[in-house]
């Protein structure tokens, strides 16, 4: 990346006064800027604005970007700011800014124009070339047919020497089309499906609303970059690198709490066993690493669960296969793992049934984690809720807790 | 997404002669469903495929996805295929097949055509009409002037009425250039700084080479879906939920060992402090809880870090205000935290003492664990080393070992 954008960021982000530091960049480093910047930083950055600097950068923008902007400001200035703006700008950014911004209609882009197939091509080239006088944009055409949408019409047709013949139709390649209030994560995977340059969205009556290109969907999963980790570690979508401390404890401290919450659930178990701990105090040496070893392998279980789940490859009624397959893995890791502690066990404790338990151990919860590594995320998925953000807690209970008391049942009655 | 491209990737997953499965599909879902699988899925069913299977398949594909296809085969069959192709894909395919698929120029495409800034668009529009005739394709239109690219011309620009009188000069959208070698993440960045719809992929001599998307990187990036994830636990970036449990055991026991290592290096830290356990085995009860939190903390830090890392918010020569805000944000938490384990600890163990220990370690290891959890991935990404796959290992390694050494020895210098 461009170093000057990456200090430009981080000026901004530790500067008291922003909108200064903001202002002292082109205005196309600006742009670039504030769309590269974290939403809490866009916040604080247009709240420290005065209404003129606002101006200066929003007049610039495209609507679409303009309703991004506004969006982030209180009504009151949203309304001066609109106000100010060229009719054109204005409205479409009115129109955009009544959907949410993680909706198809909050990604789409209004420059199109819409022509019936069974026009000819001076037509056609007559209301792009009106639509650009007026915007000073190039539309994208799309082609109907009654209230149809039949596609797109690529521009370079427009080029064909013999205009009158041409029937449209023959040249309009098709393009998928979603309702505009469908989320950004599934446009992404009607993307995914159909890898043309754009998709077409649409109103409940079936009119055409607005398009969606490739690349505005490149900008959202740019934003979402890391997303996944953060949910698994519960950490608010929200949160930045560049972001204050008070920010960082009030975005996570609530997934602490309920991490506690689970380590009292493990910390019970052992309590259970304190007695057989205080007969044979290695139990507590070795505790970490069963419980380790299966927290570690359940998230590995996971990651590729919810990973299949993203690709939409499983879902709970297929997903008998699967599991069977991550136990048996589960089981084979268990054994080679188990068979290392065991031989270290028993040489370096001298005490070969310690080993023996550890192995054993070692095998039954890396089965316990490959089962609840991938049914849980299955069964949060199905339920409706983040297999990523949940499925850890209930994990990694299930190994320690499961796990404690495996092994230290297990050494109860053996040892 | 349709169910029965989910239902269609799970068949080929299980069944013993994927390739007759995939046979069955529609031509259109074959194109699909074979770029949704994971790559090792590709490659057996392509292995699976008789000659004859492979041509049908491939003939019906654009020279760049004809080019990832091949990529996957013996050298053999791949010149046997390219033979059977009509000569323009083939030679086109050829050309790809020559770079790395995760290079920007293993994502181009071949279809524009190159015209000089001072052709009128009669000219334009007939090098266009000539190259649709042999391709069936519809280039983009690359402006140069002498060595030099200027940028795209929009096709629609090609229907302005006043043809001889326009000047190309004022319809260039200029677009952003990577060098063949470029990678693939480092493309998407380029993307991500500059949302146009496409990027020239320039030759060492500054020749153009081809051209790329967004919806091409649109691929590449929902193929990364979840790889952080992946990266975080320690699983090889080509497992599939899909794969068979062998495959699972090997991607998966190498980490497995490398954990084995960091939990004794944790139990060895507990051992040193056996005969204070012993004497008061209430110890082994808390420290679940103790290395948890440490643990959840450090890889909260590490996520936020890792996510800034990414989006080249951060960099270690910059980082200092960062670790800052993570220690801060870290003994905050650890305040929160340890105030309710001290308070339910004095409470249900009745020692007041047990408690102060257990809330002074938290405040100290949630420091540790902001600390460890913001530099070391700064310190890998600077060395060069992927920052998520291997920052787990020594921040849980610190948070672990730390954590017990603090809780343990403040207990047997107290209690």
């Amino acid at each position: 990346m461009d170093a000057a954008l990456e200090t430009a960021q981080q000026t901004i982000a530790s500067s008291p006064t922003p909108a200064a530091e903001f202002d002292a960049l082109s205005p196309g480093q600006r742009r670039q800027v504030f769309f590269l910047l974290p939403e809490s930083l866009r916040e604080s950055l247009l709240a420290d604005m005065d209404d003129e600097q606002l101006q200066r950068f929003v007049r610039r923008l495209d609507p679409d970007e303009v309703a991004d902007v506004l969006g982030l400001v209180a009504d009151e200035r949203r309304a001066t700011a609109l106000e100010r703006l060229d009719a054109n700008r204005r409205e479409k950014a009115e129109f955009l800014l009544d959907f949410g911004p993680e909706s198809a209609a909050g990604l789409m882009r209004l420059n199109y124009v819409t022509v019936g197939v069974d026009r000819d091509l001076a037509t056609v080239a007559d209301r792009v070339q009106k639509y650009e006088a007026k915007t000073g944009e190039v539309p994208t055409i799309l082609v109907t047919e009654g209230d149809e949408l039949l596609g797109q019409l690529p521009g370079q047709v427009l080029g064909m020497s013999d205009g009158d013949a041409v029937d449209l139709r023959d040249h309009v390649t098709s393009i998928p089309t979603v309702a505009y209030d469908t989320d950004d994560a599934e446009v992404a995977t009607v993307f995914r499906e159909n890898p043309e340059s754009s998709i077409a969205v649409l109103d409940d009556d079936k009119s055409i609303m607005g398009i969606i290109y490739a690349e505005d969907l490149l900008r959202v999963i740019n934003e979402q970059a890391g997303e996944t980790l953060y949910e698994f570690t519960g950490v608010r979508e929200e949160e930045s690198i560049l972001d204050g401390p008070f920010s960082k404890v009030r975005y996570r401290y609530k997934w602490l709490i309920i991490n506690l919450g689970t380590a009292f659930l493990a910390a019970g178990m052992v309590g259970f066993f304190e007695d057989t701990i205080a007969a044979f105090t290695l139990l507590a040496v070795y505790m970490p690493v069963v419980a380790g070893m299966g927290g570690n392998a359940g998230t590995q279980s996971m990651a590729v669960t919810v990973r299949g789940l993203a690709l939409e490859q499983i879902s709970l009624s297929t997903g008998s296969r699967a599991i069977r397959n991550e136990i048996i893995a589960g089981a084979a890791n268990g054994f080679i793992t188990g068979v290392l502690v065991a031989v270290i066990a028993s040489v370096f404790n001298k005490s070969p049934l310690l080993g023996l338990v550890l192995g054993v151990s070692m095998v039954l919860n890396l089965v316990i984690a490959g089962f609840f590594g991938t049914l849980i995320p299955l069964v949060l998925e199905r339920v409706g809720k983040d297999p990523a953000t949940s499925a850890t807690i209930f994990i990694t209970t299930a190994t320690d807790v499961l796990g404690f008391f495996i092994f230290l049942g297990l050494a109860q009655s053996v040892l």
